[in-house]
């Protein structure tokens, strides 16, 4: 791993009922004035990380996600020549923490340990120069994915896209924090379930990076402050079950933990 | 068309700084208080229509859109089994009389008149005996198209995902107003290009009728207050060009119009 000395971590946390914006260290959130995208001005308040919920710490317009961006994913499909991208609904983001809720008829949910960028400054025909800018910072992000819907199987037809396959509600889980001046390129993802490793790349092995990624969704789609774009997942994934619990972890940013039960009626 | 008189349509307008929401009536707004989607009491006041601009009339958390939804549409493809859903973001919206942007990279982009639904009550696994009670009211859509990056042509291949072809800027006008009380299945829809009817179609033939659709989304994905679905459009549509004017017409809700130019660099 890197040393990311450098990195700040940008935590959106509730307490009783409300919101409040921080940088976590150690165990304790440092407060500050407003929210994570405007200037960040430390309050002098602190509170500890145990008296407060960690939500997912950013409020994203659109919810952007890119396919097939490792060679490991491939498994015999041909490498894209352009980011393979598509959209989750913002129903479908969950917090560290919460459940991952598997829908009454899903026969195949898979877990998709990725990288998620956090866009910092409206984003519109942005150069692959200039995109770095536009980056506030890194997170972990769960691309939970139905394959039965996504690819069919079980004598059932593929969706024609894939909505509910990756869009259903809490199909997003994403956090714990945003990791800005994080060098990612140096820090190995990691996919954990039930305490054994299931998912392990380097994030130097992303097939399209984080600049090319963001210049080339901008020059069709406007970035907006907080928007994320989940960016692939490597290797080979697996089925969940209800009561399993998957981990997220990339060096430099943390842990995203969730719990996997079926959704109630 | 049948007799609407129990129809009453809900206006979402600018004047000045500010937005100001009301019921249309001929040429003037009588203005409410609060927004669209809880109990509406009219203020006393109206504004002259010609003194404000018409908004989007709605500001929905997730864009959700049915293809292939009419005998007419689906020239030779088999007609799917249930609802196939697509998203658009957030940022894809556009207003009445806005610009739809061509991309600088697109090819050939079309027009799509389309039925869409309003949302107005929290939709989680909603029966279709029920789903009426979860629509606040119907408006017009076109779900503006380019169908280079969604089938493939030109020497190009298709996208995986229908995110550009679907999902670029402006590519989702949606007004003018939402007609409550309306009985959609007796009022027909038509595209007009540069004064041409290029689309027309009653509204009984859509293959999922508003129920159904509102009813399958929800078992994936919760519907909120404002959100809309796009149901799908008739028959075959064509290509526009800078400097066309186009316009989605459905009998008891109005016209949505739009003119086309190049996106600005």
């Amino acid at each position: 791993m890197a040393s990311n000395e450098a990195v700040v971590k940008l935590v959106r946390v509730r307490r009783g009922a409300s919101v409040l914006y921080g940088v976590l260290e150690g165990d304790s959130v440092q407060l500050i004035d407003g929210d994570l995208l405007g200037e960040r001005q430390l309050t002098g308040e602190s509170v500890a990380l145990g008296d407060v919920q960690l939500l997912r710490p950013c409020e994203p317009t659109n919810v952007l996600c890119v396919g097939l961006n490792y060679a490991s994913h491939l498994q015999g499909r041909e490498a894209p020549t352009h980011p393979a991208i598509f959209y989750k609904p913002l129903s479908a983001l969950q917090d560290p923490e919460g459940p991952i809720e598997i829908p009454l008829d899903s026969k195949d949910l898979h877990f998709e340990a990725e990288l998620v960028i956090v866009i910092g400054r409206k984003a519109r025909h942005v150069s692959k120069e200039d995109a770095e800018d536009y980056i506030l910072g890194y997170t972990c992000g769960n691309d939970v994915s139905e394959r039965n819907w996504q690819k069919g199987s079980m004598g059932d037809p593929a969706d024609r896209q894939w909505w509910r396959a990756k869009g259903s509600d809490t199909f997003g889980p994403l956090g714990p924090c945003i990791a800005t001046g994080l060098e990612y390129r140096d820090s190995r993802i990691q996919c954990i379930l039930n305490g054994e490793v299931v998912q392990s790349q380097m994030l130097s092995d992303l097939i399209f990076d984080a600049p090319t990624m963001v210049s080339f969704a901008s020059r069709y789609v406007t970035l907006l402050p907080g928007d994320v774009i989940f960016t692939g997942t490597p290797g080979k994934t697996k089925a969940m079950k209800p009561g399993d619990v998957v981990e997220v972890q990339i060096e430099g940013i943390g842990t995203l933990r969730n719990h996997v039960i079926v959704t109630p009626e």
